[in-house]
């Protein structure tokens, strides 16, 4: 048997766009001689479709995409998800893979563990499947199992199902896996061990077909595989990309197919893939075809910078250099030589003259009193707003350029650099940001030398250093790493070796910065826990 | 038995608070003579926790709260919510309600039905709990459920167990109902017939004890209650405010206290009450003990402003006036009405200079281009802009000042009107604000008569209207709740009625303005649909 992985792009709630996709592949399969195809998890919406399932249109659209697609499938089998309707009781909705052949639904099987973590939300729509039971595709008696169906045990708590077990035991010789699992950076062997472990586990090969695509948030990289009976890889998709790919399975469900998994690829060069590919999909989707930022000279706003011009092009990227009184001179001059690297347009706009005017209109209320945060969270928001004034008169995408250490001690202003459609490094550290800066260099220099070494400040009043009120980035990393992702205490943490002092202050800080992050940017999320969707922390509340 | 309804106001994560009213209360219900004292659902954390429940020490400080309680219960029961610890598969906690008595724990029932949509996800920290139990208190033979058990058929959806019959199965005599119910205007009667209905289905008295107290979005009421098995409401507590109220129950389970219900009240005084209950509380429970919001001579911010002045007093509310070149004459002298009718401080800070001085430096990007929506948004911004640096300077919340209509359209500026840390009005409609004007000056004109009848306008440029660009009002908020609140799709709302392209326009302004309630600030949840935690759309998505 011949069979096609379909690793598609879709747009949530295009039913059309993405049937029609559907449609070309199921065509091109044909024309392949493939006698099954396999697309991913809620294809024919788009993954995932939150608050849109509650819309009882939305859901007619889905059965409805269901059986146009049936009705193209003469002469081939198809694997698609949909919803389909839960008639007994719990949630009205169950997530399906539909095996359609003869210009029909020849079955249907429902998901039976449905992620309700971290950025899934899946208990919130469906009821779990009641049952597994093998499927007959062409004469094989194969199982299809839906994304975290895999995933029985290999989360950080155990479900009571395990439904490959069940298909095993049915006598399934394949497993099918459409898919919406969403990338994060330094896991990318965990997804493969976790199919490599069931295949050797149940003995039967796995057709694992992920969605691949960005929706702001979550990053889909596809990467697609099927792995062997005995754990191996015999044939992985590319990352980032949209592909059909073949192999053949013998009838006794052997793979002979051998084509070669990718290349081992370096972290951060995934990493910048994986931020690009947000970056562009994000404008693609939403019709923004050039970006604005705005470039201080420092670190983060250059990493974006040249993240942009790989997503967009250089022209499409619009540098606004913004330098007020406390700018140094290398600021502005470190800008400037980042955007001839670069070759982005640019356009110096100082903002002494409108800082001094709020000044004015607000001295009759601040009289005397002495210059603080106030007067530095304002040059922060003249440049959002002179920001946000060029988004709104070109129609440019206002890139944010803050990292994860500063929006999780809350050192950025609301409203101020917090400005932005879209933060592309909200998920990635400090310490990580300038790794992916030396990255970005490596071929050629894109970011100048001085960005890179000089001590981080955000210039807000004379002689200010980031170090005067955080500690050092590589362990203010560590500590927040520690206290965001792997989500241990202060007394976990301070026993792991770092300075009680510290370690209570920075958690304080992250603590009572929950209202700024509540009202950030979509961060592009690459790591385990993102700022977002995915970490719902209680705005009032009185911890640590 | 002499049973003790704490409705009492829990800090989410500040254990020792919390515990200390849970001891006080019980010291309290024990002089009184009670034999029982039942407080709500997670009473030892506060509801709802969200993910600091991944924390191992949050999850301990909960255990660690009930032992310190049970030392306490010597003499008298206790049924109180806390967490407890799964041994099996699943996910790692229950939501349970511990029955403490003699020093110690003498039974545990965890939670069987799992609230997981709108504002609730508890799917994603609990599991439900295997079984329910009867357990003796005083000799009785009673039932504990927790809060959404004795939902099992009065939402959009049926669960398929029905805790409330098992227990009835095994014989319990009376049902304890710790509860952390969310309030939701027009929809007061619901909850108590909820209780009715299930005490005279299953023939017990239900005991039904809701948390009272505002986090950000959620606002509970309290407004507990005990039902007589014949469905009376024999007893029924205040709203809005911590009570501890008594009632007797004989050995029958039948009750034999009867005091008067709540009298009739207006679903306005309710809407009123909790607005005002939800910015005491969130200034409270963060620190802040001033308001700051823009005055502008418009129907929201008026409204907002003596709300703000039932919360903390009129002289613990500041308004700025902000007005640019296209202001009315009338906005200001409108705005200072209200100041002097309310008794505000208030100071009038006119944009003209600081807006001339943003043009000024866009004027070599912008160079002769129109005046637009980019002009309008900067008049906001700076208005934005101007209370955050009062807010920054003397350290006042600012209150946002938009309307649900408003944020449903996107008619409001990202950064501009739509900054603040609380938002009171963005789940009232702007039909419901004009009607909570009118309800507010029933006793003395507080709003002035100008603000009430005046047409709605932004006034950014010359001589706009609201509805230039907008259907009337009762219309847009008609069309606005069907789609949000009702979720029904574009054909069901145009047969109900309405004329489809402004049918498809609204939809469509709701549609593509995800992006901006994204970022906007948290909003005081009143319906059964705000915008907010309960509600998530797809930021990236094609549809309508």
């Amino acid at each position: 048997m011949k069979i096609c992985l379909a690793q598609l792009n879709y747009h949530i709630g295009d039913f059309e766009g993405n049937r029609n996709k559907i449609l070309n592949a199921i065509q091109e399969a044909k024309a392949a001689s493939a006698q099954l195809v396999v697309f991913s998890e809620l294809a024919v919406c788009g993954y995932p479709p939150e608050d849109l399932l509650d819309y009882p249109w939305f859901v007619e659209a889905c059965m409805n995409s269901v059986l146009e697609i049936a009705a193209a499938c003469q002469g081939i089998s198809c694997v698609v998800g949909s919803v389909s309707l839960n008639e007994g009781k719990g949630r009205s909705l169950f997530n399906s893979a539909y095996l359609l052949e003869g210009g029909k639904i020849a079955a249907v099987q429902h998901k039976s563990l449905l992620p309700t973590y971290d950025v899934f939300h899946e208990a919130r729509y469906f009821e779990p499947a009641p049952s597994v039971q093998p499927i007959q595709i062409a004469g094989l008696n194969a199982g299809v199992l839906i994304c975290e169906d895999l995933w029985d045990h290999y989360n950080d708590f155990s479900y009571a199902r395990v439904p490959m077990a069940d298909l095993h035991a049915r006598g399934a010789k394949l497993l099918i896996n459409p898919s919406a699992s969403p990338f994060q950076n330094g896991k990318e062997q965990k997804r493969k061990e976790v199919l490599q472990d069931n295949a050797r586990r149940f003995q039967m090969p796995i057709v694992y077909v992920n969605q691949v695509g960005a929706h702001a948030e979550l990053i889909f990289d596809g990467n697609s595989m099927v792995v062997d009976a005995d754990g191996k890889v015999v044939l992985e998709l590319p990352r980032f990309r949209e592909t059909l790919a073949y192999f053949r399975l013998d009838e006794q469900g052997a793979n002979i197919t051998q084509e070669a998994p990718l290349e081992h690829e370096d972290e951060l060069q995934i990493l910048e893939e994986a931020l690009v590919f947000g970056i562009r999909e994000y404008c693609e989707k939403n019709g923004f075809s050039n970006i604005v930022l705005g470039s201080s000279g420092g670190i983060d706003s250059a990493v974006v910078q040249a993240l942009a011009c790989k997503a967009l092009g250089p022209q499409k990227v619009q540098a606004l250099l913004m330098p007020s009184a406390f700018s140094s001179e290398g600021s502005v001059h470190d800008a400037v030589s980042l955007a001839e690297n670069l070759g982005n347009p640019y356009i110096v706009m100082p903002i002494t003259g409108v800082y001094e005017s709020f000044l004015t209109a607000l001295k009759p209320s601040f009289g005397n009193l002495p210059f603080d945060l106030t007067e530095e969270n304002l040059q922060a928001r003249i440049r959002g707003q002179l920001l946000m004034s060029w988004s709104n008169k070109f129609g440019h995408l206002l890139l944010n350029t803050s990292n994860k250490s500063e929006m999780a001690v809350g050192y950025s202003t609301l409203y101020g650099d917090l400005c932005g459609g879209l933060s592309p490094l909200g998920d990635v550290f400090k310490t990580r940001v300038y790794a992916l800066a030396h990255f970005l260099n490596r071929e050629r220099v894109q970011i100048p030398e001085a960005i890179l070494t000089k001590e981080p400040s955000a210039e807000l009043r004379p002689g200010q250093k980031d170090s005067d009120s955080l500690p050092p980035y590589e362990v203010l990393d560590a500590i927040l790493e520690q206290y965001i992702e792997s989500r241990l205490g202060s007394v976990a943490i301070i026993n792991s070796g770092f300075d009680a002092a510290i370690v209570n202050k920075v958690l304080r800080l992250v603590n009572r910065n929950e209202y700024k992050r509540f009202q950030a940017p979509p961060i592009l999320r690459v790591s385990g826990k993102a700022f977002g969707g995915g970490r719902k922390m209680p705005l009032v509340a009185r911890y640590v």
